[in-house]
């Protein structure tokens, strides 16, 4: 197309709000705008971009036996109530009444649509296994949007449900899907790394995210050297050392001690070791009960791990007010003699030390010696620890620390939705039974920034030629007639093709052209004609080539 | 693909309640399916159609100049009122708040939001003309809905906006749409009647409905039998004759009407001609405002043509109280020495009479030689009146009564939208001028369900090519080897293919076949393999032919 046709222009000046490299080039080479925060339009550079990513998808997921349906935007709010996510997903949930007085969400995932479709079908183990699957607009009430189309509150997303006569069955998908979206990402030339994830609202046992690695992303994820293990921080587990194990438990003892409130404090002011004092961190959760997170001292609480544990669907740290008044003291919290109500949930690594330090309920007192089961007992026990870098994962291999952008995700889902909305199938016995299910997500739109994040140098983005908006970009430097004729044999060979056919400095037009990324540069002079050519140069490389027009389409066509 | 893996069923049974056809057959098919009422899954068949359609529509909009963008579904509320829209649309906008309090409209149309992105870049009179467009899911809360795809509160819409320098290069532009609609149409295979029609809560001065004429069809417009005059019978005008308009004027007289309420009673009263006497209506407004519409009485009222005179957003017939209240009664309503606070509303076809008779505000008291101008006033004057079949037009022409379903329309937007929201260019003379708009939409689940409704027989669909879910449908009875070959072999070669490869009876695969509407059926059976063969039919004829396996490929080419 002619770029004096098209709409949605370059951009120089950008607004300092403007941090992340995509979000910043996106806006710049005029391929989006945002309407509101989190809400963007997608002009045409941008609509042929998604529009590529989504072919790409939509051919994996079809040559992997998925077949493409679509739910509508607005889910009766009757269905989330069957699986009661309407709480679990909280604010993000957005809802709406109709004039009839109907209450419907904004579907953020379609897992309770899918499952009331296919439970109106009384379907046999014959029609079994089927993966179904969407392309439609998703809505969540982030409390922040940010980075461009790194988070956003709208966005396009490609969501998968698999229904399988049993978890047998369903391994099958699942690995079938690791792989597709393996081929579906290296068809969109990010490079993933595939974590394991915490299943959120979701439901089910286990997922897996597929993350692209980026100091811009917002999953924080653990990973050997040699990638045999990785995992989001929110599911990581870490080997946790046995520590003075041996040592003979000693007499319970409180001592004065007019410390500070934090375990720097303590380890001052007691001379030992940070991982012989107990950290404590009281917490109240959506019920409004006190959850008391108790932890080796050198170690940190993960809340998402935590949440897990308790069934809460969140919590906040508790005030010093709500501290005291349930009768202990900020900086001084202690299991040992806890208040009865407080709900005490203890990281295993409480079992790796003895003779353990820390506060006594009491402002300036502290406790020694203290020793779990002995001194206290917890209410739940489990892995709430944060995995960092440096630790080791049972395999006795360092972690990684790495951040990333999480593009897919896959999830056993079980009998998890199947149970709560009773949907059966008759299997080859005659008996009636749950569906076992997994489901299957794509964002379209963060995938779209994360090719730009990866792919860009200090001029623009370098689209891979299988997402770029053109496949050419023909600059006419004052030859708009020789240029129409060959852009329109471009055309006629089917090549896409953006001609820059505007009265524009030929500076302008090549910042231009570096700036929006197209892979190969095509320029008509004066100059080139003179030998019957044209400037060809690959947008990921300084060579630059004359080739005679006659040539030009069988290059490009390659 | 094999109908063993397709995912959605075929089904005889149905509920009582769907009575349209392209309701029962898409259902029967398993082609859509309901989420609640007006709310639709799209099934795998029924996607493919969906998508087919859209190809149709983009293939075109592009071949005419319009490029494709996609705004946010959720509109910022503050934009629809910046143009009073968020009121005069009604009960059919949804709204809602999210989290931070910011309130948004769902997406209806997005003649603001396309207003909002255009009025944010600098543009100049170089970068227009120019046409965007998206398809996007749509919103609107309908009060009922109806007839599966027909009448929907959630549909997917191709909706495009111009923006001009003026007003003649918009009518270019309004001509450009009005000849691409008409391909688009023929290419669904839809033929479509182009009529006048009223803009409704889009705004603007004129516009045109495209029509397929249908019973089921809920637009009912007026069309000269050579087709010159089509229009919406919202706008559509017709020629009223002059009755006794050159009779002297008589003297006013109250005489006592002891009659029923309705208009015949008060021409067997008086023994007069029904056009003589004056039909009186009282409504109330959106604004608690009385209106009395008043028209010729062999005449009836157009309520929307009402409604554009008088500028209220909604209208309601007046109770009884309530016209006894402002000193009427009804069935004995006047214009003459109404109460002040009416807004008398009057056809122009009251002065097509003299010395006229009807209502004297009173109960059993009616007036003899009513005369407009000497007897009562207008407080607002023009055409009113509702045209119907067997008027003529103002050629002369009679006018037929059709009904049809409205797949798409053009509107002339003028400067309604950027006048409102300030959106200006800079002219070729250095000043800052308003765009002057226009805007075009097709629905596509509408149309997909027209064209069901337009092809089909007893037995289910008769998809055209164009549109069919597949080319052909390949029925193999008891002969899946030699069937898969051919299968595999079809779609190597590019056919879209339907196998049924199920093990059911012939019998059902046929009926399969014909309910689904696939274009060719090719039934491959042991007889057939005889000779080497296939079965080939198409469905909209009866005739069967014997087609060799190697030249199947060549035929369906074709």
């Amino acid at each position: 197309m002619k770029q004096s046709k098209l709409f949605g222009k370059t951009t120089k000046t950008i607004s300092k709000d403007i941090k992340i490299t995509s979000h910043k080039l996106l806006y710049q080479a005029g391929f989006i705008r945002e309407s509101v925060a989190g809400r963007y339009y997608f002009l045409p550079l941008g609509m042929r971009v998604r529009e590529k990513i989504v072919k790409i998808i939509e051919e994996e997921m079809n040559k992997a036996g998925a077949i493409k349906i679509i739910t509508p935007v607005l889910h009766p709010l009757e269905l989330w109530k069957e699986t009661a996510r309407n709480d679990s997903v909280g604010f993000e949930l957005m809802t709406i009444k109709d004039r009839n007085g109907s209450d419907f969400a904004l579907g953020g995932t379609a897992e309770e649509m899918m499952v009331d479709l296919v439970r109106g079908f009384n379907l046999s183990y014959k029609d079994l296994p089927f993966n179904i699957y969407q392309f439609s607009q998703k809505f969540r009430d982030e409390l922040r949007a940010r980075g461009g189309l790194l988070r956003v509150r709208e966005f396009l997303m490609k969501d998968a449900y698999s229904f399988h006569a049993d978890e047998n069955d369903f391994k099958k998908e699942y690995k079938n899907m690791w792989n597709v979206y393996k081929n579906i990402f290296q068809r969109l030339c990010l490079e993933t790394v595939v974590v394991e994830a915490d299943n959120g609202y979701i439901g089910g046992d286990y997922c897996h995210e597929f993350v692209v690695e980026s100091d811009v992303g917002e999953s924080r994820f653990l990973i050997t050297e040699d990638g045999q293990y990785a995992a989001h921080e929110d599911v990581a587990i870490f080997k946790k050392e046995n520590k003075n194990i041996n040592e003979k438990e000693k007499e319970l003892a409180e001592v004065e001690a007019k410390r500070g409130n934090t375990m720097d404090d303590g380890v001052k002011l007691h001379n030992m070791p940070l991982w012989q004092q107990i950290k404590d961190v009281m917490f109240i959760d959506d019920k409004g009960r006190y959850i008391l997170a108790v932890i080796r001292g050198d170690f940190d609480i993960n809340e998402t791990k935590l949440l897990n544990i308790t069934k809460s669907n969140d919590l906040r740290l508790a005030t010093n007010d709500e501290i005291r008044k349930i009768g202990s003291e900020s900086g001084f919290i202690s299991p040992v003699r806890i208040n009865k109500n407080v709900i005490v949930v203890g990281d295993d690594s409480l079992r790796t030390t003895k003779n353990a330090y820390g506060g006594a309920n009491k402002k300036h007192r502290d406790l020694l010696n203290v020793n779990i089961d002995r001194d206290y007992k917890l209410n739940l026990e489990g892995d709430i620890a944060m995995a960092q870098e440096e630790f080791c994962d049972n395999n006795n291999k360092v972690l990684i620390e790495r951040k990333g952008i999480e593009v897919g995700n896959i999830f056993q889902l079980g009998y998890h939705y199947s149970k709560k909305m009773n949907a059966k199938f008759t299997d080859c016995d005659g008996q009636e039974k749950f569906y076992y299910m997994g489901c299957y997500g794509i964002g379209v739109d963060r995938t779209m920034a994360a090719i730009a994040e990866k792919h860009n140098d200090e001029k623009g983005i370098i689209w891979p030629e299988s997402v770029a908006p053109f496949k050419a970009h023909l600059l006419s430097l004052n030859q708009n007639e020789k240029a129409e004729e060959l852009y329109k044999n471009l055309e006629q060979a089917g090549i896409e093709v953006l001609y820059d056919d505007r009265d524009l400095r030929p500076g302008e037009k090549f910042a231009d052209a570096d700036l929006i990324g197209i892979p190969y540069r095509v320029v008509i002079s004066a100059k080139t004609l003179k030998e019957n050519s044209v400037e060809l140069k690959r947008r990921d490389s300084e060579k630059v080539e004359m080739v005679k027009i006659d040539e030009l389409i069988n290059k490009l066509k390659v």
